[in-house]
């Protein structure tokens, strides 16, 4: 009996958890000052709602989901992305109703898509997104993308590049996709398969073929901006304007198109630039999607928002050298021996615990010098010494475990003193 | 085009997703002084995980797991329980060789469980669990308990029910087997299906039917107390003396014979005593599992854990009319109109936001007074008010909305201002 993981899927021991938890909340107060609600949605819902939603023609809906039946015969698919989710739920609790505007959210979890692993590539993956419906105003694309570039910032990343483009609205973007197409068509019978089948599904979408990529057309073939309508144009226009008064810096990039079939207006991506980062370098991506509420229900409602891997980001972290101020410290370890001290450290241990200390004790039955080391292990700041001894006089041996100075307390003054000590940066005195 | 939900799964909104975030913060801090440490599984394991770490026998397997085959063939499960996948991390990990021992793991996370939707049971439910294992210490045993009452307490539950019972070691539970056999093999016809095959499977369960629960023979049946060799009773003893000096009260229930097959020793359950919490009252329930590292592959190590789901925590608190202190504030909201404001408000947005403060503004056209309206319904402490006038001279107009105070601030000491504002308690003097 050997049951491991399942491929492409891992654990998240402690040491790494704590570093999880950092990362988290340093997003998380990003997202309350940035003004975005956290909303937590099931971990699948019914498949349709990804073919309608993320699109029947894209990669992750062909070839990506985990999609099963359920007990009673539903088709019920893993989230493979946080978007289809967050809208679904924006329409069903009718969201779009709330005396405020926009909807800002956030949220935090685990993706599912059936790919080959590799570094940076799981199976079980977890991303931090946002989704802001209700405004189609261009300083809020602007928003998005500063609040993705400030996580980034406030976690210590520095090789960061952004990369943004337009996608028009949706005269821009047929006028463009016509274009494609005739430019594409001559071309047909040298595309890969899947290539051949997106010239008349959604021929951006060569523009991101892996296959074609050395294609003589793919050079010549028109660029979306120069499709744009004033009205995008200068959607576009205002965008870039935002973040150059944020001092953001971005590049455009004209062949940036995304994988997914609901995204307008602005389109952009975050890489890392580190060095030795690996091959897959986006950490983040996104958009506008104005059609994407209506498309599942909803009421006509602009949108934009983003995804971010979190997996991909401790990558980052790690290939930037950046060490996550992470708390591994305990404030005390109870070493105990004799007769009497069993009951007494139960005693002692809730106390304290219960007054706010933390606290570890031996469990182990280890001798005087080993509960020692293991106080040690855990990196404990304080030592709290109980024998026979100090039973009888009820007070308590303290060793601080920097300094190396000891003092004795009384049993009944040990959660005031500790408290005091839990609150002072230096040793014990 | 309507696509809801999956039965059985609800949507956590901000206002709920606040008191989730508050309850997990409390129950993360209590982990913290009782020294244990957070690990994240992947939401599914091979199916084999559950039939051997759950029990083949088991409602949750037969009856309710969400079983379904990857794109590769593999039988793959969602995670209907927290403990088998630990103890599968713990074993595949090779935790046991950790020098730190006990290994003390904590969890939050999403379980799945195909059953009739109810009040408090739900699809997909959350469960914050607990698991120690290296020591078979009973002081452990009252540790993982008092952590448990721990987080109830401290989150403002005091209408609670604590149960214990011990299942003994095998001995014991084999002779206890054997007794319940022959006491119900003689009433075999009038018991229901499930428990006909239970009395070869596990008539301890038999116990816990609702079908049966009025038969005669139930009154009568043994009591696992009576059953219980020396050690088994001893420990038993010292788990109770602990919980004594820890004045944690207790009920021992015979009865309590948890649904999962790997439990020996201490098994306990907290239930809810708020008067219309509804009719299912268990908020939390574990037990001793000392078998279970080996069955799963691992050295001989004795563990013991609980779950507590999160829903039925939130459930109670509501029947006990507990109020979390959760925070919906923000810090401020800018107003602006005129023909400059809109540069000016994305560059001040944004290094207010840089610097710390929680900051919002409208971005859907609106004029003054539905501007001030908005800062309202967000609950903004200070407005920020920027006209034509305030942008010629350089200076900001604020307003504190809880006093009603306002003065006039520099663009250029506004962050310094908003820092010094956000520190203090009270309204702006």
């Amino acid at each position: 009996m050997n049951i491991q993981a399942p491929r492409g899927t891992v654990d998240i021991l402690p040491e790494t958890a704590k570093k999880w938890q950092y990362m988290e909340s340093v997003i998380k107060n990003v997202c309350d000052r940035f003004h975005f609600s956290e909303i937590r949605t099931p971990l699948f819902e019914h498949t349709e709602l990804f073919q309608r939603g993320v699109g029947d023609s894209t990669d992750i809906v062909q070839k990506e989901m985990y999609t099963f039946e359920d007990r009673g015969g539903r088709s019920l698919t893993l989230r493979p992305e946080g978007t289809a989710s967050v809208v679904r739920a924006f329409v069903e609790n009718k969201l779009f109703g709330s005396p405020i505007q926009p909807v800002k959210l956030y949220y935090f979890g685990q993706m599912f898509r059936y790919e080959r692993p590799q570094k940076g590539r799981m199976r079980q993956l977890n991303q931090f997104g946002v989704e802001a419906m209700g405004s189609a105003d261009p300083a809020v694309d602007a928003e998005v993308i500063d609040l993705a570039m400030t996580c980034y910032k406030e976690l210590g990343l520095k090789s960061l590049k952004l990369v943004i483009n337009s996608l028009g609205d949706n005269e821009s973007r047929n006028n463009y996709r016509e274009a494609l197409v005739q430019h594409f068509t001559p071309h047909k019978d040298e595309l890969c398969n899947d290539c051949q089948s997106r010239l008349t599904q959604n021929p951006l979408r060569i523009l991101d073929c892996k296959k074609d990529s050395e294609h003589p057309a793919m050079k010549t073939a028109p660029s979306m901006v120069d499709y744009l309508n004033e009205e995008s144009s200068s959607y576009f226009e205002q965008v870039k304007t935002y973040l150059d008064l944020m001092n953001i810096p971005y590049t455009v990039d004209k062949s940036l198109v995304r994988g997914l079939d609901y995204y307008n207006h602005t389109a952009f991506e975050i890489m890392s630039e580190a060095e030795g980062f690996g091959s897959i370098t986006t950490l983040a991506g996104g958009g506008r999607y104005n059609g994407l509420v209506e498309d599942l229900g909803g009421p006509n409602t602009p949108g934009i928002g983003f995804g971010m891997g979190i997996e991909r980001l401790l990558m980052a972290l790690e290939a930037e050298n950046v060490t996550l101020p992470v708390d591994d410290q305990l404030d005390c370890f109870l070493v105990a021996f004799g007769d009497n001290a069993e009951s007494e450290s139960v005693r002692l241990v809730h106390t304290l615990r219960e007054n706010g200390i933390q606290v570890d004790r031996d469990y182990q039955g280890r001798k005087m010098k080993g509960q020692f080391k293991a106080a040690d292990r855990v990196n404990a700041r304080v030592v709290l010494v109980l024998g026979d001894q100090e039973i009888e006089n009820q007070e308590i041996n303290v060793k601080d475990m920097k300094t190396g100075n000891q003092t004795k307390v009384a049993i009944s003054d040990i959660v005031s003193y500790m408290q005091t000590v839990t609150k002072q940066e230096g040793g014990i005195s």
